[in-house]
């Protein structure tokens, strides 16, 4: 595996997302790695990260699977180009569309396991199926089309 | 408008939710009323909630779209009994399902308004269409699939 994740590779302007980027203190850090045809990150909420008292908030259940979904995307499309992250032009993704299905409440308190699949590579857009894991049971599953990031982004 | 919103009657015991518990410190207190026959709230991301410079992250877009979308079938479920919120029993729902779309990138330092559109009301579901916008923008369109929360949310 991989020591750094593909968010390690983002440019550093790319590099603020409150999920994933390595430059956004308050941020979440979800880190993206291949595990072999799978991608895998893991993240533990912190304690006030609730739903009701012992079960994780679904808003951060989404935000994972997002920052995960186009993580995933992006080391899709540098596999897709036999190129290894990190190798000119960068690949970062945004969300155009996102679906989580809640299987079952999340606990609190343990290590959460995302795994992700590569469902197709069109063009600029990639989607995945992500699931999030409290150890053996699968909690929550989503589905993340994402899009290379537009221009527009870069002239803020 | 009633002064108060439907989350400031949610049950003390129900009120620590990450994105509109009133006793949650670090969370996002977001409140939800009735705007005529739609339901509205309203946002301020964080300078840090971004997704890439000037750009508000998805995964707080779809947070508070989550938990605008739990509190208006909270409203709607009142209504639908004639019963005003803080009449008992509470209804307090939690998300079966999310579907967001981002259409286009949501700028960040303004105020986002959130709508909410009853769809359907059926036994404990209640489906709600939610819209944020900024300005006179509608910047992310979600769906949001609620359910009374089940008993067992209460027994830990």
């Amino acid at each position: 595996m991989d020591l750094k994740a593909v968010q390690d590779y983002y440019p550093d302007d790319l590099s603020y997302c409150y999920g994933c980027g390595r430059l956004n203190e308050q941020g979440h850090h979800i880190k993206s790695y291949w595990d072999g045809d799978e991608t895998i990150a893991h993240f533990i909420p912190e304690s006030y990260h609730i739903a009701v008292p012992g079960f994780v908030y679904g808003g951060l259940i989404a935000s994972i699977i997002d920052c995960h979904g186009t993580g995933s995307a992006a080391l899709a499309s540098y596999k897709n180009e036999n190129r290894e992250p990190g190798t000119l032009p960068p690949f970062r993704f945004v969300t155009a569309s996102l679906q989580v299905d809640y299987l079952r409440p999340t606990p609190l308190g343990v290590e959460l396991e995302l795994r992700g699949k590569i469902v197709e590579i069109k063009g600029r857009k990639v989607i995945t199926e992500i699931t999030i894991s409290a150890g053996e049971e699968i909690c929550a599953r989503g589905k993340v089309v994402a899009v290379q990031m537009p221009e527009e982004f870069n002239k803020k």
